[in-house]
């Protein structure tokens, strides 16, 4: 049995009085985990394995999420929400984008049952069959995907090795008559780069000169842990804010997940009007949980201290996780700037990243995810990706299998 | 000033220890219904007037709803949950559905974010342009309207005037080389009708011969008043079940509304495996909240005995409702057997439903739906609806002002 016992046996609940911290290694309850984490989660992996895989913290919400379910749940009035989403809930979230810069408001907000939600309604309402959308790779297998659905040709354009940087000049290339959007993901998944401002203007001058919407999902923008300041595109002037489409959730920053809660801002009246209609929320197709919103604004409210203790912590952990990674034989693994992923280059091991994740999952009982086309296209070629939101006992262990696994191979 | 003190100051919340009943008057909180019940309701609406608009309880939940709720999110694990829903979602819905007779299998069955988004995800999954898909008329414009989006082209067969029995034989000649699917809504909104097994086994029959789909809507299947028996399409044989996808949701019997939370339950596991990947479910783009979920196992685990108070309840005030509105002149109103939808017709009113209801928000500071075609399609002209899922002193109070509005003119 590889898992230690205390691993098997479960911290205790964030309701005991000993709880030392919201992230300490004793409060991660892995016997609900296993009940209750899913998408290649605890809840999926054989018992002895630990998963890096899906970007989810292992970690209880901050308390006043549960106090504010629990507080409106208590009358039993669970009626129709409203189509957009209810009021508090966009003005949060009007007010949190404001912070980053984007001239936003409350009515071009539209609440959404996730992130990944946000974006396929933002591509169903803006993108056709004839049209093409640029974006990167690698980047996360959702933004493409959003966009083949909605009938679009992707078209990727290449992003700068280990750095993960928008590369100077390519990207005007691949524009054309029928280019309609450009899709970023910023903070990046899977790099962890936070992009620079420069890059960020080179995209968005490109976008006005070439007349493109540009689709920005900020669902990360929570997560920084550098130095590089999260910059929203929409926050680079009228003539890019009006064309931009920001999309986000609180999976990432406050653990909801399960909850699917997440939001699309629209730049321009326009545009919000036009993504409502396509969205099916007028006509109750499309929506999002009035108790997940309830959750989502007392995490904008009150969740504060919660989430800095959670990224003092994540900053932590990635040097530990990058540092160890990047030790071992064949690896090459840069801090995050942003995400609480490390992506690490596997290429001098000899195997590709299909081979070395099926090896860490059998032989080292670390279940990660591999760089496969399919998730981030191919240029997370000859990487693998590893989530490290859990407690440092645990990423401990982790980083020992692998440590060992790759001394003894 | 129409309404009575008592409205405006509102009931006990459910937690009080004076609550005589759960449809008792005095348990509907007003103030908090102005603030939270949207959808064209108090939330909506000005404050001196009664909406009997959207179908949507004005009372509060069924207690093992809330206690399981706030059980759920006390230890704060809200990860990321199954693909296709929690298992003892689909387990409980599975079970629900074989009371019903339809050979039901957890495994095919698809946790949604309500009802509406069960049917469009039923529509997107089944249906493409060019193909044809046969409704009736009147029926909720959510049919229609999903079909289309899908991109099929709709067929409407009228019903019979008054009982909305679906008539002999007019059916089949709807049925041409192009026709993918039937969709059926049981019972039917907005005529209140239980459809018989008869009617039932010609669809079905004609279904089986033409080699059709069929896709039920079941949402009000909870809400049965009469005599008629909820007879389930999808339990009429082996042939009729594995071509039925039966869609239904906890709004009407639970009034979770604000929850969103439906299912998609698919006769066959192929067809459970063309909605699954045609959701957006696999990859996150759709799904239903964990909390939701569990809200929805509490209802079918410990709602029992609320329901069937409901249900006694909503019989005793469907009497007084359909009484009193057949009794007004020009007005013709039948009991429904299902639903708490009155569906009156009022053309001898010599006004249009339009026209009808506009006088009865304005004058009789009353709203209901208009029997527009936009809402139910033609078949509803000369209609107006209304729903009685409130206290038996509100809807006394809104019949009075109709009474009164109608002795007036």
């Amino acid at each position: 049995m590889l898992l230690n016992g205390k691993f098997l046996a479960g911290g205790p609940s964030l309701n005991s009085e000993s709880t030392p911290g919201f992230f300490s290694s004793e409060v991660v309850n892995l016997p609900l985990l296993r009940q209750r984490a899913f998408n290649l989660r605890w809840a999926e992996v054989d018992s002895d394995v630990i998963p890096l895989t899906a970007a989810d913290p292992d970690f209880p919400v901050a308390p006043p999420i549960i106090e504010a379910i629990t507080a409106h749940i208590s009358d039993g009035v669970l009626c129709y929400g409203p189509t957009r989403g209810l009021v508090e809930f966009r003005e949060e979230v009007s007010a949190s984008l404001e912070v980053g810069g984007i001239p936003a408001h409350p009515d071009q907000v539209l609440a959404t049952d996730g992130a990944a939600s946000a974006l396929w309604a933002s591509c169903r309402a803006m993108l056709a069959a004839g049209d093409e959308a640029i974006t990167f790779d690698p980047v996360d297998f959702l933004l493409p995907h959003c966009c083949e659905v909605a009938g679009a040709t992707v078209v990727r354009c290449p992003l700068e090795p280990i750095s993960g940087a928008i590369p100077e000049g390519s990207l005007e290339q691949l524009i054309g008559a029928r280019t309609r959007a450009i899709l970023l993901c910023n903070p990046h998944n899977p790099t962890g780069r936070v992009l620079r401002r420069e890059e960020l203007q080179r995209v968005a001058a490109l976008a006005v000169k070439h007349d493109l919407l540009i689709i920005s999902d900020e669902v990360w923008g929570g997560i920084i842990l550098g130095d590089v300041p999260m910059i929203s595109i929409g926050s680079l002037g009228e003539d890019v804010a009006r064309r931009t489409i920001t999309v986000s959730g609180f999976s990432k920053t406050y653990g909801l997940a399960g909850l699917r809660i997440g939001f699309i801002h629209c730049g321009s009246r326009t545009l919000a009007d036009q993504v409502l209609e396509a969205s099916g929320a007028p006509r109750t197709t499309f929506g999002a949980s009035v108790v997940s919103q309830v959750a989502a604004v007392a995490a904008m409210r009150d969740g504060q201290q919660w989430r800095d203790e959670f990224l003092q912590h994540l900053r932590r952990l990635r040097k530990i996780g990058a540092s160890r990674l990047d030790a071992l034989d064949g690896f090459r693994c840069p801090e995050p700037e942003g995400t609480y992923l490390l992506f690490p280059e596997i290429r001098s091991t000899g195997m590709s990243a299909t081979e070395l994740a099926g090896q860490l999952e059998t032989k080292a009982r670390v279940a990660v995810v591999p760089g496969e086309e399919r998730w981030f296209g191919a240029g997370a070629r000859g990487h693998i990706r590893l989530s490290f939101a859990t407690s440092e006992e645990i990423l401990d262990e982790a980083l020992t299998r692998i440590e060992r696994w790759s001394e003894a191979r």
